[in-house]
């Protein structure tokens, strides 16, 4: 029989596995999981690709295209693929990202100056944190995370020189934000730093919570009493899939709950091409739009924005198709939607998160709390004693010696929550729930997970 | 007739201009300036277009396109495009790199693993000054960096809280690095701040000099004696053009000096996608290579180069050509060759060097030293003293004045000599010499300068 100790004895190379193919559902990685590119944004590329870089045989291409794609994708084009772009992106596209984040947020207005298209929503967080970070002893920044929260974040903002301030979310309320956690992680931490920001993930990474109206006000009243700048993480916008839920942003919600919120509360708010329906990660596009934010601070922002160079101009495309898909009417219209991908992998969505997390909630030693939002299933694993003290014997978290095991025997690759930060003596895993039927079916992975719940891991530990 | 005082008071908007067309060289853009990308990049893209992200599809196409390009790009493209790699670069175009980085060093043994591939040459810079960059006061670190130098260095090193500790280059003996004016710049800077490390640019931005083995030599015993980290900017490695200069890397200098100094001196070299032949700015595919540094740096190095994800794909990918163009007897190879491509803008770009330093130096007001590398003019502008004093009433600097000039009345964008500082007292235009015949002939560029050199500049101050 297989032993976990040896995964931590150099011994796991060269062995005969019980499986013939890995499978990798670790990251938030969409087209890794299985899912395959929506097909308009690869046609794009191709037309992008024809533009000459001259003017005259550039208008000509953009003539021919405007046949086929719609208007505004032509004019987005326009980019030179091989050419820098300005610092904060193409004007064409921050005017798109403008104007979609207003179409979202029922009018809301949105200028295309507060918007910064970054390498990715990582990038764009990383520049951000580096406009407040800095500090030591009692003078160092600190940031409010959530527990648990992305791995990413966390390391960045340490890289930084900042203070992770964890607040936990509440798992037996359905990972719900809850303002007395919040404030005692804030009065904890006014010990020995100084915190400045407020970060939320909505809808949740890797938890799948969607905050009501309701919770997003009160959070924002909590920043505004408590001279908090808010980092809204919103790049799971696109993937609620609970219809009883609906993504609000924070923007509109701050707008919406007028002065003296709406006119000072400090908020970045972020996104991303990597989520959503188009689940582009290779491409790197994201972007971030500032609120409230004073014209000084602005012009800095743009420096600190301007020593990275600019983003790929694929990703600037990619973001321009996500805020401004084709509509009715247009050419391009029916090659876009009624082929069927973007529902179909909405659909897909939907009915994962519900079938995960009934089979999660129906194993021996796993329970799951509703899955309403984002692309990540977080189950809790309620592992057995051997297993948690074979793991503090080995030295590592119980959660990692699982899916080690996961992947040594069924050759299932999840991460373990302790990657995340999670509540002291619970323990999780997570994956990606964004996976099409095929090549990775669903229920494949739910039965490898299934081998290992809690009564069958009785038996490797 | 046209007053440049108009300038500084927000007059220019709604003017008649004196010029149809716009030209802007002022930034290191080669497709912007009109080159054309070349043919092989964008073909390689659209095969990577048709990839397919199954597992089974994915094989048959690779299989197809290895009959029409070559295998090792074939290799390359197996990534997903729409997917995350690893942080550092899918290990196949990291290998490439190091090989890439062997053949150019005549053998000098290089790891895959010692090699991080990012968003561009200035993400790399920023992440590696990240690793050094702290510290306050005295203790604030200092970066030796070279005047003229780039801008957006001297910014990235700024907003990191960094010193710029400047060192001159020698402008009359052809932009050369010369010792004595390193010690004594490294011992003013002691005096208010800690000197970490020595920022080079070979060949030169904007300057063009090419350092021959023995500068470097000196350039390393220096490092070596006064501890200091190298930073070696060698984005312009394949863009030498004066037939009696070499590129010779940092690294292979480091290593042919032997013991102590090849097994003890730090030092990172970077490269780009976006320089040499290929000129691929808008894909942004970089990457440094580390020599010296103990395991634990490294280790460090991977956590904060984790922090911003990893690189577009596609930027990836250009990198990979260039390490790894089609050779003899590939299928590919005449596509890429044969049609004279790469060696019609090696040509371009040494016939212009040669063309713009002839006729600079044939212009009343103008000098300019040998451009023997890289892709910039920087001449040197002697401006009338009138137009000095013209230009500090208006409190701009003069060159600037003189570009707002050339911009204004010529509808020719380059940039000014103070945004790369310059020795007191001197004014340089900076602009790209790396232009096609078509669509901007590099002698109507001359002869707008013309127009505005000394004498005639009197007429407009």
């Amino acid at each position: 029989m297989y032993k976990p100790n040896m995964l931590f004895h150099g011994m796991v190379q060269g062995l005969e596995r019980p499986f013939k193919h890995l499978i990798d559902i670790s990251l938030g990685d969409a087209h890794r999981g299985g899912l395959q590119p929506i097909t308009f944004v690869r046609q794009v590329k191709h037309a992008v690709k024809l533009l000459k870089i001259s003017d005259n045989s550039f208008s000509r291409s953009v003539e021919t295209m405007n046949e086929k794609l719609n208007k505004s994708l032509c004019l987005c084009v326009c980019a030179y693929l091989g050419s820098y772009t300005a610092t904060c992106g193409l004007p064409k596209i921050q005017h798109s990202l403008s104007e979609f984040i207003s179409r979202r947020d029922r009018g809301v207005p949105s200028s295309p100056e507060n918007i910064f298209i970054t390498s990715g929503s990582q990038q764009a967080l990383m520049l951000v944190l580096r406009l407040f970070v800095h500090g030591k002893g009692s003078l160092q920044t600190g940031i409010m995370t959530p527990v648990p929260s992305s791995p990413l974040f966390n390391m960045a903002l340490s890289s930084l020189g900042g203070a992770v301030v964890p607040y936990h979310l509440c798992e037996e309320e359905g990972w719900t934000l809850r303002l007395d956690e919040m404030r005692r992680a804030l009065a904890t931490a006014r010990r020995h730093c100084n915190p400045m920001g407020l970060y939320v993930i909505n809808p949740g990474n890797p938890v799948g919570q969607v905050q009501s109206q309701k919770s997003i006000e009160d959070v924002i009243r909590f920043a505004a009493e408590e001279k908090l700048f808010l980092l809204a993480d919103e790049v799971y916008q696109d993937s609620v899939h609970d219809p009883t839920a609906e993504f609000v942003s924070y923007k509109r919600v701050l707008h919406e709950m007028g002065p003296p919120y709406s006119n000072t509360v400090e908020l970045a708010s972020f996104n991303s091409a990597s989520k959503g329906f188009m689940g582009e990660c290779g491409l790197r596009g994201g972007y971030v739009e500032f609120v409230n934010l004073d014209s000084a601070v602005m012009g800095h922002i743009y420096t600190l924005f301007s020593t990275e160079a600019c983003t790929a101009v694929m990703g600037q495309i990619a973001l321009d198709i996500m805020a401004n898909p084709p509509r009715s009417g247009d050419a391009s219209y029916t090659a876009f939607f009624e082929a069927g991908e973007v529902q179909n992998r909405r659909n897909t969505l939907n009915n994962n998160a519900k079938r995960v997390q009934e089979t999660l909630n129906s194993l021996d030693g796993m329970s799951c709390q509703p899955i309403r939002g984002g692309i990540y299933a977080f189950p809790q694993l309620h592992l057995p004693a051997r297993a948690v003290a074979k793991a503090e014997e080995a030295g590592v978290a119980p959660d990692l010696l699982y899916c080690m095991l996961l992947l040594e025997e069924m050759g299932l690759c999840v991460g373990p929550g302790s990657e995340h930060l999670q509540r002291k003596d619970t323990h999780h895993l997570r994956y990606i729930t964004h996976l099409p039927d095929e090549p990775i079916p669903l229920m494949k992975v739910l039965s490898l997970v299934y081998k290992l719940t809690s009564s069958a891991a009785e038996i490797y530990f």
